[in-house]
């Protein structure tokens, strides 16, 4: 990747930076924000050094066919929960070839369909081979809650690079 | 789908409630658009029950490993190509379970990775087995020939709705 290309302070440059610094590859798997975290990290010219590629999982078959998603754990706790969450952050680097992945799923609106209330997000990030999960609770309608979750995954991913780093 | 949740003439409405209105699934495959078209058809609220969900295939190995695009015809015309934008849009429907499929392929710039031109675009349609592609050029930066992109798409997908309905 150009350095060039990753100057500015935009949080998806910063994270693209850092990731191709240590020779990490990146991949994405969107429920909940369905392809906006993908399409932001690809506004960043070059991208397609670190950023291999994401599924947006929008059914939870597509989560255990290509995600591997334990069909169990979709049940359990449904699909908006940690577990799948993490689940779909490791299946991400399966499925694609990356070192590196972020999920997305939650409730936003303007209905509930899995029980949990609206606004309840987690983010997943998988890290050579380990994952964990945030759970967040995001203010606003569909459009904000999906809006700031992509703004905290960036930033999740920020901070373990930082945590790398040190 | 709650027809109420579709009201509107949004394009992606609009196709979201022709689809359903025949029972057919949609899904994507983006290469240059990165999720900014599943993204659109998922601002509708019930976009679940026709959208099953995307592949973001930013690299050459994820367009032939996840959406089975032969590795020859990457190689013959490039990624940027209407027989590899119809290959996406058949493994879309293939991989993710979908009747119906819309792939993207492109160069948005700043600098040609294909040797096509910055504007050249492929929009493919998938539809119950069948594919075609459409070649555009498109003006503008990088951003506006991925927004041109999406909506170009959409209009694609109504305009092969309204062929279905006659």
């Amino acid at each position: 990747m150009k350095q060039s290309a990753l100057l500015g302070d935009e949080p998806q440059r910063q994270a693209l930076q850092g990731l191709a610094a240590r020779g990490l590859r990146l991949a994405t798997a969107e429920s909940l924000t369905a392809g906006l975290l993908a399409a932001r990290l690809c506004d960043v010219p070059g991208a397609s050094a670190v950023f291999r590629g994401g599924i947006v999982a929008y059914c939870d078959q597509v989560k255990s066919d290509l995600l591997a998603v334990p069909p169990e754990s979709l049940v359990a706790g449904g699909a908006v929960s940690a577990p799948v969450a993490r689940a779909m952050a490791l299946g991400a680097c399966g499925a694609l070839g990356a070192d590196v992945a972020l999920s997305t799923t939650g409730e936003a609106g303007p209905e509930s369909a899995s029980g949990k209330s609206i606004g309840t997000v987690f983010v997943g990030l998988a890290w050579q081979g380990r994952a964990d999960a945030v759970e967040l609770h995001l203010p606003g309608g569909r459009n904000e809650v999906r809006t700031a979750t992509v703004r905290v995954a960036l930033e999740i991913l920020l901070n373990r690079i930082a945590d790398a780093a040190s």
